[in-house]
């Protein structure tokens, strides 16, 4: 774990000793027709630009977008901004134990606690092809990228661990709404939940930072957990037709609407279900995080925020007395 | 209750000595230029026509839509459809235990067991002032109205002891989500999913049937809870004035969006749960009733459902081995 | 070939000996407790009821939905409606060469000219890996259902081989587009074409009629057929993963918005040939059979069509005249 | 009222002696970690930057956003912006009989002759309960806040003075329409013109520039209209129910769709009228607000208005000529 | 005059000799391959069939559609419906003094009140070429087909004389917003307002009952009237380019929006008051129509008017206390 | 043809000696209260700000917005960009052969071919109504203005020759769909095709750049076509009024939808079919323009284009190999 002082706490001149991580570099050449180095580097409280215009070569030839290295120099001004003053820069070393992970934002939750309680319910799931389908992709392999992922670039769950962390939220959910309805099938709506974005991990790529794959803009997420489903069911022997078209169904209508990208509505009371409880769980990570993050200066409200079509208010009205006396409340 | 043969299993000239409620009671004038009465009469499995040409002056008199009477006669047949003709007519009488609501759909869960589960969660909101409103708001007479309202005239929760059933299963799932945010003000929350459809009450009249009042439709249940809330809440002393507001929100942004006839979108972090949560509990009754009641003949496939645009799938996949399985889950 | 007068042409009395597809076969119960009989029979010129109270037995035991039959009677009148007055129904024998394909609409277009049309365009895709990949799946039996196959349900190219003349029109367009834009792949813009609605095949049933399957409405021809893709893809060694996505993302975006069901947006060029051109094919189509069929009694406008919300105008202008001259335009 | 040079005027050196209203006002720290001030002062010509690096402690002490205060110093000039080199900032005396509102804009109509027009109607009123009504809900205190309160934030009527304008026209509307329609109930349609929009004074806050409160975003004028015309109506004895219904209804349904914030759409001859009546009035104002200061240099069209998604015409035709001569259409 | 009872009023055997309108007469083929003569027979009460099987080849070769023919005959029963045995039918002589004007709904305001209300206003117009142009377009003949058009089909002003009503409601409406603002351009509003609509007698026939035209289909009022006033403008000299071009945009935008048909939207400042001031007038004139003619049995709910998506509310608040009262306000 | 290198080559210091086009000019006041003239200068590659502080008074008074002049000076750089430290300025001369075209993107197919390809099309038009109408419109003066304008003022078909190039494309796909289509009437649908957009002519103005003029705007394209073809047909004798209507409903139905500013939806055959070629031929040169000119750097991706509201893949799989073999298909 990586234990130094944030960038955004030096003032000019400070000096800088700290792993960082390269976000841009780009090599350009000047009027003068003198090539220089443009590089960003960023811990977690800011990203700041450093232009070398002398001994880059080796450094170029080195690093990349995504590496984290050692930085030493110190603290510039330009124009109101602060840069970097590089004086050495060498990727980070094994031992160092540091990773591009250590600069991104993560689940508040324990990953293992996390990981144990996806497992425990895989095991709960009674229908055997169901419960073999999902061990069959949840391999240790899948689970690690799987348990990395963010559940979203930018809007909810979007931090390491966090598609772990939605999956979870909406199991719980739909075992609630499955307590008050019988109708429902129980395995068969929690695969779809532990499945209906499965294929973040292949749309998404979160190395070192969150982006869109070309796959996963030209095809997306839920056409793409769609195929690796349909692909895994064939592996099965005898696997009924109508389960894994219900399956299947969960997945591509888990969007709820066509105009939210899924190919077909919700036409089963398991999809309706699924839909219903993962707008719940990503609506309310998304305003959470943005009432924390968005806030306007001196003020209790937000910025507009236009996915949602309005700005947020942080009323402040303590929570925290009750919580007390309610967390007692059932046990 | 009400113990006797359902209409719908009687043939043509089976006698008739049943308790039915009238659905319509109007007098008409033939070509002829001669009074006839015409009568709806109903009971839980078929509404049924009659006509009466003589002796009908003091039925007419006696007599009046939603109430139930005993009429005794025999099945005729009509152009294909039954009708009854009528011997007597009388008002059901006290002694008959027998009253509206007998031939009105009801909720599946016990209404004592709601009643104690609602009342219990009352008592566990930690702050005063809002317990107190809540408190002053469920007086019994209201409470008894409240427990016998419908949440909807068709779609979700449109049966007696809905309302009730409804919003515990909100209250529920918006505690779930407290357990999984501790930013969220849990008594706010569950005091606003109390609240959202109190004015349900004067919106919906359901003594006979499920029909809108006039204050119903010129104003709506959110304005009408929401003035009463800020009435209620005047006769509490120094109730803090942004928690009056943010419960108001609550009930005013509890429909989500704008053409869903909230006056206001959802601004606060309880507010998006709170419309989620009530999205979550109404569509999956909605489903589940729909998928019930509108299959087609010899079809795994309802009709159409023009609400929810598409039709729905009964894919008969067996929940209930699963189901047994599951139900020692949490043990 | 079928031979005989059409159904409409006859008057009460007449004598039927027709051959005749089955559109219903339901036994009843009536007042009396009794069974009957009930069944739809149909040729091309009209849809007529009979139902039979005696000596059903054995014909229900021997029939279904879907089937032709040989039916012998004359011809009732029952409230103005024409009915069947059945002696005996017997089902048509493999030597009366006579199948339910007698009694559907079908494309104007000479099979074999298509097919030929068809076959000579897939030698001219020049890419061996694309080339290969329509030939695994345009197998013999693939393309015979492929070549029965409607275009749809009932908007455009609704008729049997409607989507093979869809598909060729569609391709003829794009290889147009294509001589305007050298900057299009036409390898696998053609490839998009051919595929596109492949899926239509397992979507809808065509038997007896057009119906969507459980899996069509519960999936879509659109990820039917990018899971085929994917699928056949993967027997090909090398394929590039770049040429996947691009094709499939063809096969994803082709109806163009969200809104219409296409799980992702056009976002290449050939994405949005293919939309375009496809668009054009089907409502020309569409709009061409609506003048024809929907005409109004004594009127150059049809009735109101929902899909297009208007009515369509037959200006009746003549075309032949030019048409003539035009014809030796080209040569 | 205020005499001064706009500050718009001046040039880099010129000397400031202005009454000036503060926009802005915060405590900042340098990366030297000194403390500044930053200040926004403005009069109605121009907003203006003033930093304070010395003596600024009592200034601070003294001031607040919205304070009009007397600024002494000179003018600056910053990277191509002017500044104010501030000598010495006091807030404005009682005796200088200088307030905010001398720095916004107002309506051009005589606010003497619109309270005249307005009381003048009032008593107009045939319907006792209703002219009782709005005479208790007109007293003079909220009458001062009403006829102070602009009619929106920035799009229409957006001046002081501008909501009591805006619902003058609107009874003016509204009577022509009376004349037109004896079926509208002329005194609950100009009860509800008066009533519609009175919950602007407080969802609105225009002491020193025009801000939404806090109750404002989280209610709305609409429900904040209703709620107080609810009360009131409970201070007057044996007000009909249904005269209530239908006066709350025109306050809910005056912005005519539920997409517009309504939550009720309008139901009644009176609801309609009154929302277009409103559309008329504020549209118009709008349009002519937005074409006089909008323009784009030497240009007779206006930005892009993004709320109207078009830009608009400044045709220039002269109205003049012709406006003489009509003024004497109607003696 | 038309004086004779109504059809409606008749019961079965009564004679009938009345003035009757012919809408529908087609010749028709029984089973048994007889012709007969199908009519549909309408006064203003009740539109009514009559079949008839001898001696109508006379009637057929002398009536046709929209014709006005005396009937006699006597009122029979077909299946609980009235129909008329018709003994003889004759067209109606010239001196009887009936046309089909005498079968359809009217405007309730006098039609020489209101042509002499139209041109005292075209005297006021003060720009010399508008009030040419004027001048021109409404001579004898077209205004007294302008004078007989409803403004619409079905919805507002839809009956004789209501488009030249309408016209004057908006002409005052616009007036009155004048009065408001000088900024707007009093002649160039009235003449658009005058014009915007004139196209419509073109769009719609109105001998007979009100049908859109071919035309009026293909081209629609909105450009008919377009092309019309460009065309009679270049007979006038020197009109001045922008004026025409703002004239013609005022009957372009005056729908409004795209979406309402309006080929662009209103962009000057008398664009948006003709549209807005359109809206007003037809509105209120379709929800006072509606509430007037669509009420429910024993009910004070329109059924649902699908147009404006609600059903409306006939409060029957009595307007007409007040309105004796305030007529004596304005002397 | 202008040959002189491009300004965006030049570096600081770099003489400048180039035909430019003037894009803006205009005199500025300083704070010090002197003038100065704001120049902006451009070629096809880079558009250049420059300042004049001194004898600027000839130039501003010789050369406005739109001229090409000949530019002498020297590259300066301001603030990271390039700037002209001018010397001279002089309007082109004649004999320079340099117009303000010379600076606009151009269609890469030739004109002389596109005119003869046209042309060629009109005498194929067997109807000789249409074919006069054609030749009437299509006179030596506004052919020249027609082959000159582009398609519009940025989206499609957006640089000189565009209008002509993208007529000759829908005018190819039109026949090519009369070909699948016998019921079209070829003749009426060309017409149709080579009318639509002629109205660009006087919407767009393109001397200097691409902007819409003031009738542009008021009145559009499509109601300009209308009017002008409406006004042609008039002079010839005995035009059919079907075909008139026809002919008028093609162009003011072209754009499909009336949210897209067509006053009527397509409602023939003919209309459909051009609105459908229309979107293929604009969308396709719309993308590929896109996809051209917006990649981001270093990406396969444009930036987000919001008039499709997705960013566009640049795939770059090679599309040469094979056109080579594909040219050779049709020989």
């Amino acid at each position: 774990m990586l234990s130094q002082s944030d960038i955004i706490s030096l003032n000019k001149g400070d000096a800088v000793d700290h792993f960082l991580i390269i976000k841009k570099c780009e090599l350009r050449t000047s009027k003068a027709n003198k090539q220089f180095l443009v590089l960003e580097l960023a811990d977690k409280s800011l990203s700041v630009n450093s232009n070398m215009f002398e001994s880059f070569e080796e450094i170029y030839s080195k690093v990349k977008v995504g590496d984290v290295v050692k930085v030493k120099g110190s603290i510039d001004d330009y124009q109101g901004s602060p840069q970097i003053k590089v004086k050495s820069i060498k990727p980070a070393k094994f031992e160092d134990d540091v990773t591009a992970m250590d600069f991104m934002a993560k689940s508040k939750r324990d990953l293992n606690e996390m990981k144990k309680e996806f497992f425990n319910r895989v095991e709960l799931i009674s229908n055997l092809k169901l419960r073999t389908l999902i061990k069959n992709i949840f391999t240790d392999d899948k689970f690690e990228k799987f348990s990395l992922a963010p559940a979203g670039k930018s809007w909810h769950h979007s931090y390491i661990h966090g598609l772990l962390e939605h999956t979870l939220e909406i199991i719980k959910i739909c075992d609630l709404m499955c307590d008050f309805h019988s109708e429902i099938n129980r395995d068969l709506l929690i695969c779809g939940a532990m499945l209906h974005d499965f294929g973040k991990i292949e749309e998404l790529g979160f190395e070192t930072g969150f982006e869109y794959t070309d796959k996963g803009k030209l095809i997306g997420h839920i056409v793409i957990s769609a195929m690796l489903v349909d692909e895994k069911i064939k592996e099965i022997k005898e696997f009924p037709e109508d389960l894994k078209n219900c399956l299947i169904h969960l997945i591509l209508s888990h969007q709820g609407k066509l105009e939210y990208a899924s190919p077909v509505v919700p036409k089963t009371l398991e999809a309706i279900t699924l839909y219903q409880a993962d707008e719940l769980s990503a609506k309310v990570n998304a305003y959470k995080n943005a009432i924390a993050t968005e806030l306007k200066t001196d003020s209790k409200w937000t910025k507009f925020i236009s996915l949602v079509s309005t700005d947020l208010f942080n009323h402040g009205l303590n929570p925290e007395t009750e919580k007390q006396i309610n967390e007692s409340l059932f046990d």
